[in-house]
């Protein structure tokens, strides 16, 4: 199945040509490290178009060192952030948040990968009680881990609370470019400017080869200043910093650039092919009480249950995940390469598994 | 001077031709991601035939990442690390292993960047005694941050002194490739064979993107095999795994394979241009008492004595670090596209200056 | 309300007389620091009287001292541990477990505040998967959060999966003389003989100022002997190690000795007053409907629900914490100087309360 | 040997009487846990008139828990410290300060335990650049660990040199009362009046049974604010709040009450000891080449250097450290308990054995 194109994630996708032209581009010569370099330089623009004329970024290598020099910067030493049960934070970082920044988690159950305003106030209590570790950070996903998609005003109540407790959002952006193609809307309107305070902008999973940033939404203000402030720091002590900066920037910029036109382009491209298999998967459904899908996918990842035998066979012949063992829920991610013919192939595999049983 | 080749750094230096070539070949298709994909099955491969048939490797992002996972992985939680003053972990990681991994770092003053073995048995006493921390790791770097060489005798003393008390003996080799080219040695002589437990493989410097390795030379034993057990985990909790691995693998294979071809040449190139830069730099010494060399040139550094308005004047057309602002040292590295021209018009330059004066 | 006594917590009491007076006794002349002491080596055999022949202690200042340091010896540097929701380690320490060891807590809900082998076990898995953190400890409190006690065989239970799957038992005994008698039995028939592995063994709650300890269960085995070889370095790393410990060892040893006498008359009477306490108020439940005990008090605290307007008013008299505010569940916890009079005196007021109603 | 006083350490000592008093006075009834009690209150109008009316302070456990909660409310996440090498945070903390807090030490060396600011200075460069860990505190100890005693003056210069940078000065105060009564000077004469920002006050060495205290000396400006704010949260993830805290708060103030009458009175016997002994052994030396004392004793230590053989036969008889192997310098060291023979046993003894020689 080598190179064959599944449905495992969008990281097992290849780099997109032209973030790899672009790399090519700016290979030539000498340029100042650690970011001093033009190619940087010009990615501070490109975080201005997309996030606001106050807003800065720092890239770093991958979405986990993103999260927890973001993380590190919105928290004083013996403080704790409010995320869901089914974070990337919480469950896909091998603890890195608790051991490299020391954080406690407050965590609360979701069914939909959405961390509701009444979930995130039920963490906040016993304030200025040195027994519990003080929550100083709401942490949201956006997509978030079950497909779903924020609406912006969603995110603007969960930034109120926030602020209303002396709090910051900081939204882990991995796959923001599928959340703003699937909103119709740019970065600035359901980041910034509903309040999110920090933003992981994530490039790889879009087609970069590796290459996020960190985005402090407003460094106009005292906060958002400290913010910005400590980014470098953190990045270094966070073994983040990149010395051939250019090439990561690089990345950025072929995918950000001119209103994220690659990015949307990559995302859209995914994002249709998840509907296309959500609704012939439902049309499935329909037919065979065995298979359901118990959310919508709104972004680029479907969540069918299947039948483990069923499961089993399609998994002969394409990659993907079992999402929870006990239900038989998998998730089927597409990526920014993720063509109909792969669409179909699934699609027809599985009425073929289905007509047998 | 955008572009203009300097003596800042080897990191000024864009990416091999070949690096990029190699990273474009293993792009189409999906390939797992993490790490099981087959370009970094390959690198495997080339790990061993670099360090031999019991060496393991594992990519990180960069050489901070590579130093504070080894050095994670060679400590329990409370003990500590033997280098000099010098040492990248010491004056240029921004305390990364401490904040990091939580490690003390006992130092010892060197002059030409070199640990000797009576400088690191000064540091080993109160062993079991609570209110020391317990060094268990003596780290030296190849070539070191002064441009020496170790002779492979030199680290077999180290490595012997440091077995002797139960300890392991690191090397950091963010510019190994320059080591071997200078000691006309493959890595196995001076690493595996003489007794280092751990390397960090130095890619970034030497005409990767960014690219560097852990090397565990030997996971037969079984406190190799812990270490490389315990490698996963510590790279994954560092925020140093790729998820798209293949191409960090990319780089380093087509740095390292066929006895690490690539890289010597690179190596070779950059240690004969600062040869000449030496020779020429030395000759214009004998008739300047202000201007001279305290260390050999060993490698791809020259460290000279500049008066403060040469320097001044020189760095008006290129780039340079001042290494002692008290003495007056500087740092003239060059890289692995540093030309003759190059080197010819620093010294052009600086005969110039000095017949001014 | 100045030193009225009250059942906010069984550490608001001071300490036993006979405590003070051990503390006294050892004052004269001087001894060596940092445990090298006799009534330090007085204290290693009563560990041994206690928990069995091949048990070491530590003693520590306090009890997020004892868990810390203890979950530390047992975790590598990426591991992660189990725990119910309602855990002191989860909820009490400041984060401390998080902060200072780096521990990522995998939690599960428990009504009775006890963590079920079902509970435990469906946390244990993706077991090598280095995105997540490795479960390797079970952490269990005795007596619990919520008042309950472990049976020996629930506990051997633990121990069993624990070791099944390569992990070690921790036991957070802040109130273990409340749980043996209760239990009506040795430490070491619920510890050792069971299977748990460490102890944090404590002493402040039951009459002393200030002092606990690690018990390291079971030395004579090469894991256990690596436990206890870690302990004296984590303990003072974890800035837990006193200098002049011959004064906590002193009330460690008022406490502990001859088969924990002291303690045990203390947890005797604690646990009766709270069983008197439970009686009286299970007693007036019955015509109140408002009023309900939903666990049984097997040790020292009753965990009551009251009317908020009762709450408020018994407050006003006697010290004593909600436990949840949306419930109305509030905790009375006996400490080793609760008298009769105490509990007789909160009742009343009770049932005065209750007739005006 | 036991029991017998020697030289060894200040906490080889017991309590002092009136401190065991002071604890036992407090025992009866309950008061509220964690320093919200009547004791503690009095403690910190105790800090006020020792340090002045904005100072605040926070008992802990131990000098290392001291120092480690000082120093975290010090320094963000990536910052450093600046001491001198025989720094009991850099040697005698077990790597507690790299370990807990995550702190680099930029070190210096020093003949006489005192940073200079000319030292101090030395470390502070390369200011706002990431990849070395910026020093933002400067430590110092009172009386320093070679037993000299710091003038006022020299204290307001390493303030002064801390405050144009932007950084804070703190003392290790582990011994502040034997430099008090060395300087014939109230405690805030030489921290608060002279820019000490933080304080580590230590009570153990000079009677009590184990308390120390974090001093911030001016909470009234936005900094000290801020510090003080830190400080309950550092001191509980830190593991050093202690839940009876009335016990520790009245061994400070038994200690601190009327103008530190007590640590005062205990402080000057010590130091008279050490004088005492320092003018014997000086006498002695007179005539025998082999022993010399390089450094003055301005406190309670004194740091001869012995022929090995006379060491030998004095630790026979009496315990302490040799502080130096290669030069056979020893540290004699005064309790607040030692007496006027013990003095004379040791130079008696000494007399004899040089006699012998």
């Amino acid at each position: 199945m080598k190179n064959k194109r599944g449905f495992a994630s969008d990281n097992y996708a290849g780099v997109h040509p032209e973030v790899l032209a672009r790399m090519a581009e700016v290979n030539p010569g000498h340029e100042v490290a650690y970011g001093e370099d033009s190619e940087t330089e010009r990615f501070n623009e490109v975080v201005k178009e997309l996030f606001g004329k106050d807003a800065v970024g720092f890239p770093v290598f991958n979405g986990t060192g993103a999260n927890v020099v973001a993380l590190q910067a919105a928290t004083k030493r013996w403080e704790a952030v409010i995320c869901v049960e089914s974070a990337h934070i919480h469950v896909d970082e091998g603890g890195a948040p608790e051991k490299m920044a020391g954080l406690k988690l407050w965590t609360v159950p979701t069914e939909d990968g959405k961390l509701s305003v009444e979930a995130a106030q039920s963490q906040i209590f016993d304030v200025g009680f040195v027994h519990r570790a003080q929550a100083t950070v709401i942490s949201i996903t956006q997509t978030t881990e079950m497909g779903t998609v924020y609406q912006p005003e969603e995110i603007a109540a969960l930034a109120d609370l926030a602020h209303a407790n002396g709090m910051l959002l900081h939204l882990d952006g991995a796959r923001l470019s599928n959340a703003a193609a699937a909103l119709g809307k740019s970065f600035k309107e359901f980041t910034t400017d509903v309040g999110v305070d920090l933003v992981s902008l994530g490039g790889t999973k879009i087609g970069a080869m590796a290459a996020e940033a960190v985005i402090v939404t407003n460094a106009s203000t005292p906060r958002g200043k400290e913010l910005a402030e400590a980014m470098p720091f953190l990045r270094k002590t966070s073994m983040q910093l990149a010395s051939k900066m250019r090439f990561f920037s690089a990345q950025l910029n072929a995918l950000f650039e001119n209103d994220a036109a690659l990015a949307l382009a990559n995302a859209k491209k995914a994002n249709a092919m998840a509907q296309k298999l959500y609704s012939e998967v439902m049309e499935i459904a329909q037919s065979h009480p065995g298979i359901s899908i118990p959310n919508t996918a709104e972004a680029n990842a479907v969540f069918p249950i299947f039948p483990a035998e069923i499961t089993e066979a399609l998994q002969a012949e394409y990659r993907f995940y079992i999402w929870n063992q006990a239900t038989g829920q998998v998730r089927l991610m597409c990526a920014w390469d993720t063509e109909e013919e792969d669409v179909a192939g699934l699609v027809g595999l599985l009425r073929e598994l289905v007509g047998k049983n």
